[in-house]
């Protein structure tokens, strides 16, 4: 369980407030969770009843409208969300987009967007991906050239998480398409969804996360005034790069989180479900494969743990976020497909619960960069 | 390839039918695949298209409007449509069905069905599983109580291939609920769709093989006269059992295709998909993934065509059947995931072939008697 | 590493203890090792020198001769032996049986043995398993029989580690072979190896682990003063249950600093080997398979670290150690195979210490309780 | 078993031939494997012994002394050795460096080694690897440079198989050190043990096969006569690929054959030993362990059959026999170490054949081209 005397990294303040989040999470997002899903997308008012509650950002200052609090908090959100198997996408928002703004915006930018990133009134989205580039962030053909005082953006992005629901989108564009290494092109800016030329192409059709939109966005000849860049031009790939750890900390802090539920609601099904006169937990094969899931998610719990702590002290390396990344979601996949499993029939029905979370992980050892990427970052470290 | 010189067990007929196949999936079958993804079912017309060219059963002898050909034509029908990624339920009725009726059937249910079956104006189904009970037959609670001269069927039955488009039904009830041991009360009962106390539930959402109707039926006092039984009473459970090795290798035949169809399609877009500057199968990781995979499909042609040409001269024994089974669709199951992950994003959008593919797959491992039922059948005989 | 500033269990002092460790064992125990491997046992005189210098049961109280240190200092012992690659025997002495004595023991028996065992002036073993007996207790069929006011013991034990070097030997025999449930009747009985009766069987040819000598043991009308009991009799099966977790421990703990000195070994091997004109590490395989280790290596400090610290508390379950027990031993496997292929031919040369490491490797998923008994304690408390 | 029914590359005239191979390893080989592994080598005279029931080079013509029959005849040898358990070295005379000589050798050549090696008076090594240079062949620092009629050889060679019993050597070694691409340099040169400066090193210490002697070799300033040369000078390399589809389908069968052994022997050992009050196959996660390999020896054999079947109409391709060495010696591995696992604490024994076989096969996966390499061959080809 997630909150059990064994956990290590959390305090009184952190569990108080995993209580006040798990009750919001049974009340305002359960409930429509099949609803949400079958629309391919959450209600966007969530945004805002999340705001009031501290579940968004929760680590901005307070100066600029947020609480000011350490990122164990981001963490028991994401634990909750992910093990209340809700489809919320506020970790983008709130373990990744909103520390660019923090750390690189302009204090004008700061005072723009915040408050509202906070307060659920702006929901964000991150946009690198495109047709065909998968994680090669140099080889991106976005670009944003300058016109006068302002960018002229132009170019398509695919697989952005929240597209559909976003009002601000930071995009990765080049502003310089010759320097070598090509990577000190690259440049972060701001658009607004309401800027002319801007538009979202389809809400993508997944194997899972009916609800998490995942979406296509083009950008034709669209202006934006210069002061929209984040930080410095040319400085994107880096910015990129610093907050990459805590992103992949959060992703392994979701799959541990969702396997632990799979886990736990496959315990009660095997011990409820009969087959040939007795339990299917009854059988050696379920209690050895539920024993050998157990001990991977004791480990686990106990680097998530340790993972978080460093993170807490600024001491997690981007190695180490990566192997984070890399282990607990080749974890929660073992999990989640041995869970199926024994589940039988049932497993493969879309009415239990287990096939939802099971088509849903299947992208966590894909997105944040493929594991495969996680690999070649470890392996170049060694 | 299916087809490659390599193949050993299939004649030169079987190769021209083959050819045949293929050319009809392209035309009659694979252009609709979308649009039956979309609705949960194929259009029921499809069957009696199949049955036209031959698709329909065609072991069944001529004198019951067959054709009278080997087995080795259903596999090739099973490797090509598998192949194609269409959704039809062909095999059920051709593999499975359609052998209880020609082995057990009387002769005038022989007369009466199985020249509907080869021209498809009849789709079959064969009702087993019940809620709660998988693979355990002896579990059934589903009763056939004899009233004078006819039967009167009460119970739920679920997972039923075919159910929403089924015209007959091959029901498995307990015609005596007191005999010990258990499974010699159970019985197969010619039920069709249009009696009355006959209802169909919901088709159910799945996983995957979206258009392969898989439904809940319900029989309220559904009354058949007792010559709708299949050969005797009490002879169910060894019925189904003799007929099993059968079905085993069919979904064997099929998952070796439906793995061959995932790997070609990722040899071609690794080999086109550009990442860092290369191609993603230059990448080692890449190649060597793929390599494995491919020795594991050689393999398996290998063992299919072995297994097919032991189960044309009747030797196939069902201890070899449920290891063919196993194998084969753990196999399948390596082969997808692996493709799907060398796919990066694109893997996880239902829009690539290998999405659907993927989640089509995982039934694989469940249905046909769970991969653990095949274990301990086979274990049972060591 | 072990002793990197990631590490969150220990404190200087600890960390002092272990340069001391270290720098003993690399000289007076690493330059012996291959003397050692080949006379299949390490010179006795080794235990006394390891005695002197505080590793052997350093949590003895210093009533008994002992330093009264916590079992952190165990840890680092058995850390270090293990990272050293040394067949050193002593994580028997000071995890395990001194245990038994300091909280089972009477006092005049911790009076006499608990000071040698500390100074290595004695050496001692545990005899559990028998012929044809594995990690079944209550099937033991030695047998202690009162005698007056002594036991007169007849048996034989086998995969006996310090057989041959132990002075002490802790014997588990039935004092009660009618009581029901047979666990009941089983007492640990302290041997002295001088006693008329007791013979020494073959130092075992084992696949690994060349000098830790392993052995058979024979016990002929073995006559001791019921004095010699150890606690009640009757509870030899509690007492041994007790002190599981700890074992347990202590075994993934070695396991754990094994795998990494082969990791260790490996990335210095792969970088210096060549191999069609580059490295062997250049190649993608290598780095992409070494991250993966690196990962599970991370992981694993995590959990050793929390479940030493839980272990420290009297929190650690036998759960959670057999968790721990299961978890390490196969991971470590893992490392220990992998990166056996990574030597290519060298791998399987003895005389390339990854040979070595990786024959020794094979016990740890089947001593102190196979991974199976660990799958089966894990899961029946689900 | 091997010779089931159910195989069906056999003549009856091959399975007449088993049955002399048979009996002859169970009276002239088996009782003295442990005498062999003891002394690091099998008897020499056991060639003579071999060559008289016609268990060497069954394939070479009759004009040369030998049988003239096919290489199902070598296969139904290598299965039977590789069952027994023994450590002839018959393999790479038979099935590799005999071809060689047929197939490039001049007629002198022929006659003059042909027969011997049939008869067993000659025993022959192939001497490639290097040290350092794993199975880069390119990458050779052994020199044949040309002084008058002859070749005066310098280098030195490891990992060589029957290099101590040797007294033919086909010696790997650059007759052109100059030439681009380095390939076209490499020359096979037969050299005879008599040869001045030929020196033998160190009969290297193994993790396993004991007995299959394999060493170092030493030239210094050997001198050989310019006839040694085998076809022509800078073919070398083009010969050695040439067979390599052979070797590698005769690995395959040999990890095939001694993986059916394991099983078999630990379907005896679960069923004999008792655990817990059953016995240790009385466990289901046995029956499903063990289910599971049987699937895997099924699909085994049927791709053995087909690949030699396949082989011995020349159709075998060499990235069909890269896959065959690549999953058959990957399944072994899996069979062995399962079996190893089953057997509990006497696994680690090497006085139970479990633990001989397994410290055996580790080699498999890497000798003959490491299993990587098998990777990288197939990986080109897609």
């Amino acid at each position: 369980m997630l909150n059990t005397h064994s956990r290590t990294v959390y305090t009184p303040e952190h569990e108080a407030f995993r209580e006040t989040v798990r009750a919001w999470l049974q009340k305002e997002a359960v409930p429509h969770i099949a609803r949400w899903d079958e629309q391919g997308i959450v209600d966007k008012d969530i945004w805002r009843k999340g705001g009031e509650i501290g579940m968004l950002c929760p680590t901005v200052p307070e100066d600029y409208g947020g609480l000011g609090l350490d990122f164990g908090y981001n963490a028991i959100i994401d634990e909750e969300v992910s093990y209340a198997g809700t489809p919320l996408g506020f970790s983008l928002q709130s373990d990744i987009v909103v520390n660019y703004l923090v750390s690189y915006g302009s204090e004008e930018q700061k005072r723009e967007w915040l408050p509202k990133m906070v307060s659920g009134e702006v929901v964000t989205a991150i946009a690198m991906t495109e047709p065909g580039t998968g994680s090669d962030l140099q080889g991106i053909r976005t670009t944003a050239k300058k016109d006068g005082n302002h960018y002229v953006i132009n170019g398509s992005k695919t697989y952005i998480t929240n597209g559909q629901n976003a009002d601000l989108i930071l995009v990765c564009a080049k502003t310089d398409t010759e320097v070598e290494p090509a990577w000190k092109g690259v440049s972060i800016i701001l658009v607004e969804a309401t800027r002319d030329g801007f538009k979202r192409g389809r809400n993508l059709d997944k194997i899972g996360q009916d609800a998490a939109d995942t979406s296509e966005l083009f950008f034709e000849d669209v202006r934006v005034p210069m002061t929209n860049c984040l930080g410095e031009e040319g400085k994107g790939f880096i910015y990129l790069m610093s907050e990459l750890p805590q992103e992949r900390l959060a992703i392994a802090i979701g799959a541990q989180a969702s396997a632990q539920r799979a886990f736990d609601d496959t315990v009660a099904f095997t011990k409820d479900r009969k087959a040939f006169g007795k339990t299917v937990f009854d059988f050696q094969n379920t209690r050895f494969t539920l024993a050998d899931l157990k001990s991977k998610l004791q480990v686990g719990w106990a680097h998530i743990d340790w993972a978080l702590a460093r993170h807490l002290k600024r001491e997690l390396t981007p190695e180490e976020g990566a192997a984070a990344k890399l282990w607990h979601t080749e974890m929660q996949w073992e999990v989640m497909d041995k869970c199926l499993q024994l589940h039988g029939g049932a497993g493969y029905m879309n009415e239990y619960p287990i096939a939802r979370a099971w088509r849903g992980a299947r992208v966590s050892r894909i997105y944040g960069g493929a594991n495969e990427i996680m690999k070649e970052l470890i392996g170049r470290k060694l």
